[in-house]
């Protein structure tokens, strides 16, 4: 186990029935005059907004509104919102939808009191000092934004996707309602589920020993989502299986299982440039990626891939010999995803071998003396090719 | 899963030659008058005390001392505390020691702002309504308050045990090196292992249906608790094993692994009254309470025991009688807790069956209206007795 520093300090309301105590909630953690801020509506179909509204009024918290963003939340709209904030002295900011919503609030959020460029802090120039606090109503089980520290948002100019984690990103409070989520598409409920079970998959793959806990629980958060993914995606108003998806979205990204370890995330570093590039579902683009990635790293360790193989997916281990074991492991997850509904290719989604070489160029590379993303085996451009070359 | 309200706003900065960050953390958390609250010297024999007053002087924070904090904190040590940072105008509680320790400083931290006597919070006859900021140096793997709302204190009129929970009792800071552990002896470090695990076990024993990924994180800190509690026994110097389980010990009682269900708690309430009654460690009476009560409650829920036997301690399962499955997990967990050097009989640690009677009746109840305690299977005194009696 490597040392850590941990701290996660999001309040999770959760249940059915949980909406109308926003406004309370708001007043009571310091909000008076908010940015309520949407997607493209949904919410109001679904009653959400209403709820909302009422609820704020009845507390009687001033608030405007700035709607429209976008899934792959762009960095144009944050900056509106940063202006609003300005104008209208914004307390306090309450994101209603899904990780996108929270994603462009969390910049809008760190972006108001700062004087320069607020993508300076996805470009990695300038780190936050303050920030407009932010809090959520869930609206999509997914992204965990709910209760992390990051957020990521998308440059329009380049398709360049870019993330930030700051302490600030944390939500305050976050109302989790599992009865949001009844009306969404079962494309979008598998893309999220895919997206929180690739936020624990990437912690699980380290090269730190000794993170036997952590291991665990990991272990425990995959195995939970496959177990209800199933139930949810044979009935989407199952309330049992829809909350037990939604708590493993937040639990799979608020920190807590990568305690102790070195996460890889090279997958989302590879996914980022996809949806950037193509306006990819963010699932979709992992569920493609993720296989390919195991595919090409598995030798580095194949008792971590062994251990995947049993420990989540029951696969009958072959003491003789572990590389079959590793291989029906990644199968399985890869029967896994289309299970839920995701595509297996890149053709699929509309990405082509010609483009491979200019994605490979732009990922965000953690380690820059070195040019390389992930950290389970760090990758440069060429190997990130050869991935896609493997997902194609 | 029943609906939920979680927030758990401790910092744990962990690992080892973390401490001598004390004297910042408590700087940058707004300390500047310090009570430094400790237990027999054991820290000052472990070098752990120099470290800690080193870093408060270089970090400029004067501080008043108070020792003496016994196992099983007691009240007139608490009031004491409190009379002497009023006096002192002490503005932060740090807490060097294990769980005795730190709850003590947790009752002093609410005490000495409340005009009245501290146990009314304790008979849960007022609630605080703000404390001064505790921040702790764990130096035992066991209770779990470090990151736990938690405070069990003794008044010595009567025996009585009874526990706080409160928001306020959050620590702002936890330091948790492991290495800190190394001089415990085997027996305290045995108590320690059987503590944490009973932590999860109760929060685990639910009536609550439809909790699976709550399930699984207990079952993973079970797992990792008992994995790695034979490679510490075997050397109480191994710092992957220590680290291991002293992350463990804040996990089962932080919870998190409790949300959305509702825990049991009635062994935790039993051994109250006999380590109240006859200073007996905490963990050593939970090893004889525990398995008695599976004894005595089982038949409620036979399912629940098969799953703790199978995923816990890998039972072969019995699929034409899951009672067998049942009573081979309760004699598992007999033969772990004795595999860390417990006790398994009430008469080993002095208490007889002409005060069986007496111990029952003292029970604190959840259920005022019908006298009992416990969730999973509600228990009165009666009930209790025949407990003590499966264990004597």
């Amino acid at each position: 186990m490597v040392n850590f520093d941990f701290k996660n300090p999001t309040r999770i309301v959760f249940g059915k029935g949980t909406i109308p105590q926003a406004g309370s909630l708001v007043k009571e953690h310091g909000g008076s005059k908010v940015l309520l801020h949407y997607g493209g509506g949904s919410i109001k179909k679904s009653g959400v907004y209403d709820t909302v509204v009422k609820s704020l009024t009845q507390a009687g918290i001033d608030f405007v509104e700035l709607g429209g963003v976008q899934p792959n939340p762009r960095l144009a709209l944050v900056k509106e919102g940063i202006k609003l904030c300005r104008e209208k002295n914004v307390d306090f900011i309450l994101a209603v939808g899904g990780g996108s919503v929270i994603d462009s609030a969390k910049a809008i959020g760190v972006g108001t009191p700062y004087d320069g460029d607020v993508w300076d802090f996805y470009l990695a120039t300038a780190v936050p000092q303050k920030n407009i606090p932010v809090a959520t109503v869930l609206t999509i089980s997914a992204a965990g934004s709910e209760m992390s520290n990051s957020s990521v948002i998308t440059n329009d100019d380049g398709k360049f996707k870019r993330f930030l984690d700051c302490p600030q990103n944390y939500p305050v409070f976050s109302i989790l309602d599992p009865e949001t989520t009844y009306s969404l598409p079962a494309y979008q409920v598998g893309c999220g589920i895919t997206d929180m079970f690739v936020h624990a998959f990437e912690r699980y793959f380290t090269t730190v020993k000794n993170v036997d806990l952590t291991d665990r629980l990991c272990e425990a958060i995959m195995k939970a989502i496959i177990n209800n993914a199933k139930r949810l995606m044979n009935n989407l108003q199952d309330y049992d299986a829809a909350a037990e998806i939604m708590w493993c979205g937040s639990l799979a990204h608020n920190n807590l299982a990568g305690t102790g370890r070195i996460g890889d995330f090279a997958s989302h570093m590879i996914e980022h440039e996809l949806s950037g590039f193509n306006d990819v579902a963010h699932g979709a683009g992992l569920a493609i990626v993720v296989p390919a990635w195991m595919k090409y790293t598995y030798k580095h360790d194949i008792p971590r891939f062994v251990q995947f193989a049993v420990r989540i997916f029951g696969v009958e281990e072959n003491f003789h010999n572990p590389e079959e074991t590793a291989l029906r492991g990644i199968e399985a997850l890869s029967e896994f995803f289309s299970s839920v509904g995701m595509p297996k290719t890149l053709k699929e989604i509309g990405i082509e071998e010609k483009d491979f070489a200019a994605i490979a160029k732009k990922i965000r590379k953690f380690d820059a003396a070195n040019d390389t993303t992930g950290n389970f085996l760090p990758l440069k451009s060429a190997d990130v090719e050869k991935i896609l070359q493997l997902a194609k």
